[in-house]
Formats: structure tokens, sequence, C-alpha cells
């Protein structure tokens, strides 16, 4: 169904009547001047916001709607998890151009519920509009945390432990994947055109690429997960990170981050850095360095955090933390200790949409 | 300078560096995963966000970028006063096209901080990033009430006075003056590009319409005011609307809305409409229907509320405010009462993007 037999308000209404409030603190959602909420007695109120743009942050052509939507939704649950705070409510803005068709967004909110699902977050708001050119995607997530729990990028001490979670480069890797088979299709469909063979043609119409023993670098790319998870075990281990933020530009940029509003240096050491599998055997396939697209890939979500030396042996213990280095004093620099014992400046390599 | 020298960071690095907080509800600002806010004790937070897409909402052609900034705060925090609160906090999203320098994005900020500013509201964090085709601004207002000030679109009664502050169509009066001088401009380069004159060509160039004797439409359609201050009239009147919301899509529309959730008919009168000078006389050079477009104009920005009969002489005492007719019970309709007495059904014709 066109978007245009509906209208702004009738795909609104359409859309709306799969969104329910679920979050205590949502006392009215969708359907007045504003959504209307009730902050938890003594809780402070983090807000962030985030804003995809189609042929910039996402390809449709390997992209599905709902994988999309979803992950819309967790890069921003995953930045109200960084200040080790709890998501509530988020609200959803959508630019369309004519040739999404009501099912195409459909699909779209699909995916958003089902993130908004996973973390009893509640749709409250958004705006719905036309766009020129593409699908543009703006998420604001509003979270609360306790005062006394909230942490900041800044708070990082000398000697303190670097950790993160899951593993690197393994969205990257994923997209580097996409890319290619995307070029590789083009270029197939390009010499079935030149040479008119109409049978090839068709055969290239219904042609997968066949991705077995690449799920999960796929899966890091198209369906991240905000790691919830690992906010909720550092609670229950009685461990509060002094320093906090989530990877999406890569581990190096954020560890700078940490650094500069932190006013320390750091060392990190390359043997240290969690890979998985499937992203070594990708980088080596791509012939690319690994280790470099842990440090720069970027779209990981996982947590980069800090704590204490003293809790060296809670931390360490945790599954799917790993402790990667530790900080220093500021003049001591940001360094990565190579496997074979040098030592590198690190340097902010991540994805810069306005950098040309 | 070129956004692409600055890259993301840079760019941010340089907008943030003018922005500063004064909001006592704001704790932490731009700079980490998410703002902090300390929501007032007792108090309800209220939330909406808008999308401003360029070719759609905007024409940059005779729009210039810091009333845009302006425009696009102000319409957020038209919906925070439409629920009777105070807006304390916005994000703000920008997607940028290469197109753009860096000085342009500096004035768009302009306008942004000088709406923030007037009603010391904080710009707390937003993301900037690329985009394809054109300018695309994401804002997110978060403001204060206490939970029995907060005016929802459902509490309308029958025998409630329907009102309006200012005056309406004077803005899409504005909008229809600069699509004709455009359409005008275009033809002169048009017809100077046929006939290979320079001179005529080079005149065209620093050639500016007369606009005087229409500034008002002009301003109401380049840099609305959000009606914060009928809002602390009506709290110093003491008068506590029954229903509420801006308008934005046009009277017509809107009204149908307080209708349809407060389950109720209405009756306005066509000789109540608040008209401006200027938009009578803008109407009728262009050959339309004065109270058409005050009913279905949009982008007026002005409040629509209903108060009960009883409030008849405090209301009716009100700078800029005008009684334009009454709720009635919902099996009565929604009507306009014309000038000759004929009954009309409300129709809502108001803008709609999405519609074909």
């Amino acid at each position: 169904m066109e978007i245009s037999e509906l209208g702004e308000f009738g795909l609104i209404d359409r859309l709306a009547k799969d969104i329910t409030t679920q979050n205590p603190t949502t006392i009215k959602g969708i359907g007045d001047d504003c959504a209307v909420l009730a902050p938890t007695e003594g809780m402070r109120t983090v807000v962030t916001t985030d804003l995809l743009v189609e042929g910039v942050h996402f390809d449709l052509t390997y992209v599905p709607l709902r994988h999309l939507g979803y992950k819309a939704v967790m890069v921003n649950l995953s930045d109200v998890f960084a200040m080790n705070a709890q998501p509530r409510q988020v609200t959803v803005s959508l630019a369309i151009s004519s040739k999404f068709q009501v099912e195409d967004i459909e699909e779209l909110y699909a995916g958003i519920r089902l993130a908004c699902k996973k973390w009893a977050v509640d749709i409250v708001g958004g705006d719905t509009t036309a766009s020129l050119t593409g699908l543009c995607i703006s998420i604001t997530a509003i979270g609360e945390a306790r005062s006394e729990d909230i942490v900041l990028r800044s708070g990082a001490q000398p000697t303190d432990l670097i950790c993160v979670s899951g593993n690197l480069g393994a969205a990257y890797m994923g997209l580097q994947l996409l890319e290619r088979e995307k070029a590789i299709y083009n270029e197939q469909v390009e010499q079935a055109r030149k040479s008119g063979s109409k049978e090839q043609m068709e055969l290239l119409r219904d042609a997968q690429p066949d991705f077995s023993g690449r799920e999960y670098i796929l899966e890091r790319q198209l369906k991240p997960e905000a790691r919830g998870d690992i906010i909720a075990a550092l609670r229950e281990a009685g461990i509060h990170p002094t320093s906090m933020m989530d990877i999406s530009d890569g581990l190096s940029s954020e560890l700078l981050h940490i650094c500069k509003q932190s006013q320390t240096g750091c060392r990190i050491y390359e043997d240290r850095l969690p890979l998985d599998y499937q992203t070594a055997a990708m980088a080596e396939e791509l012939n690319l360095n690994v280790s470099t697209c842990a440090l720069n890939g970027g779209e990981d979500y996982e947590l980069l955090f800090t704590v204490p030396l003293s809790l060296n042996e809670t931390v360490s213990a945790l599954e799917d933390v790993r402790v990667i280095g530790y900080i220093t004093e500021q003049e001591k620099g940001q360094a990565l200790i190579t496997r074979d014992g040098g030592e590198h400046q690190l340097r902010a390599q991540g994805w810069e949409a306005l950098k040309s």
C-alpha cells in the first residue's frame, strides 16, 4: 500500500495501534503534544539521541528493514547502558521517501518494537514525515539511574584496569563481507546485462550469497545487542566502574575520549584484544590486520569501562568481560603494546561520516 | 570552511564551545554518552520531538539558516507549552550534506541558541552526521510540569469555551508570498538567460523583492514564537484550561483532534476567527478566502484551548486571547458557523507532507 493513501495521520494511527506502554514511569505515550513521564523519585534522567541516514549509515540493498529498526533502537539503548542507567522510553522520528510502502514501514517498526520489548522500553512519541530522498531515522532514548550509580567518561584514575565486554571488530568484518558480496553481485548483473542472457539475469535475481560460517559477524553488523546484561552483571558483582562508554566508533577512538576526559594516559595490550574466530578468519581472507579491525572497526556496541585495580579478581571472574590494559598518568600518553613488545601511540581512526 | 576539514568531532567541538547550560535541572550537557538531568521532585517530565526535512518543511532559497534554527526549536517548545509545561532541555541532531560549510552550520546554531536562550532552555546533546542530500534537523524537547498542571487534548467538556491565542493564517500567507516571489524571480532569471543579457543577470543577482508592509506575515512564517507568554498569563489569571494543543497543522485539524480525544462536538464562529490586517490583505491579493487560510493554513504555533464557561469574563479579559466558539455534545458534530449563519462541517484540510 502506498503511504500517500494513508497520509501522515493514517500512517501514525496504523503504526500506533500496535504500540502499548508497559513501563510504570510512562504516564502518557503517543497521542498528545508531548508524552508525559513520571520520573522515579530521587533518580536522575539520562537522554541520548542518534540520527541514522540512508546511504551514510545503512545500505538497504542488504540491510533488512526489520533489522534496521532493531539496530536503530539498540544503538541508543547502548548509550543509556554506558551511563550505567536503565532505558525507559524512546521517541522515534522517521523521514520517508515515496519509494517506501506502508508494509516497509511496518517492517521497520516491527524491529523497533522488538528491541524496545527486549528492554521493557516504551515508544512514547515521534514524528513521521516525508523525505525527498531515502530514509532518515532519529531516535531519542530516555533512561533513569540513581545519582550515585551514574558513570561518566571522566572518572578513570591511574592504575585502574581497562575492560571491554564481548569481542571487537566483528561488526566491521560483517560490513566488509556484505560490501564484498554486493560488489560481486553488481558485477555479475553487469556481465549478464552485457551478454544479454535472460536466463543468467533470472538466476541472479534469486541468487543468495552463501554466508554459512559467517553468521556471527553478519549478526554483529545487522543486529547488534546493547549490553544491558553486562550492566546487570557489574551491579550483581558489586562493581561500580570509574568510567564507561560504549564502543561505537572503535576502541581506539573511545579510549582516547576516556583518557582525554579523565586526563589520563593508558596502556592496552594487543594480545589481550578480545576477538571472535570468525572475525579473525574474515580479516585473514580480506588480508586485513585483525588488531587494526578490533581497534578501529566501529559499531561493536560493546562496553568499555575502567575499574579500580583492587577489583581485578572480581572483574576477571565476570563472563564475557576482559581486562585489556590499565590507565596511566596523562604524561605517559596513550599506547598500544604490540605482540612483539613494541609501543605505539593510539590513534582515533574510527569511522567519521563527516570527514572527507 | 569545508565541514570535511573539521570532521564530526571537530565540528561538534566547534559548535559546543558556544553552548553553556543554565537550567538548574541540567546536571551534565554535551560530552558523554548521555546528558544527565535532575527532574524537579514531584514533577512530571514531558517529551516531544520534531523532524524537519529540506525540500519538505523548508526551502533554503528563501529561509535564512539562522531563522530556520530558531524555528526548529520554537516548534518543539510550542508543543511543551501546549501541555502547560515549561521547557528545560533540547537535543539537536543534524544531517548535513556537503553543500554546507562550517559557517552555515554556525548560523543555524546561532538561531538554535537564540531560541533556547529566550526560554532558558539548555542544549544538552545531539548527533551531527553526513547526509547525501540536503539538511535534516531533528530536535527533541524536554519539559516539566506539576502533575495537576498538565493539560491534555482529551479534557474538553460540553459548554466549555474554545479559545485561541494571537491570530491565524499569517504564517501561511507569508509562505504564499515567499513562494510567489521565488516563482517570479526564477522566471526573470529564465528570461534573462534566454535573452543572453549579462547585465540583466547581474541585476537579478542582487535583486531583493520589496516586502514592505508584509513584514508581519513574513516574520510569522520565518520566525514563529512559541506562546509561553500565554501559558504564563493563564497561570497568572488562575485559569487551568480543560484541554489544549498548539496549532501547527491548522485550526480545523487541531480542533478535530481535541473533539475526537475529548469525545465532543464543537461550534466555532467564522466572524470570531482572529485575523491580522496583513493576512487579510495578502489573501485578497492572492484571491484566497481568508477564513479558509485561518482554518487550514498551518504553522501558526498559537495555542488552542478550552476553559469552563464560568471563566468567560476572566479569559475574555486576557490580552491576545479570543473566544471563538464552544464545545458541544459529540452527536452535534463539529461545525463552523459562517458569517451568514450557515453551518458547515469542519474538515481537516491541514498540510500533510505524506499525503499525495
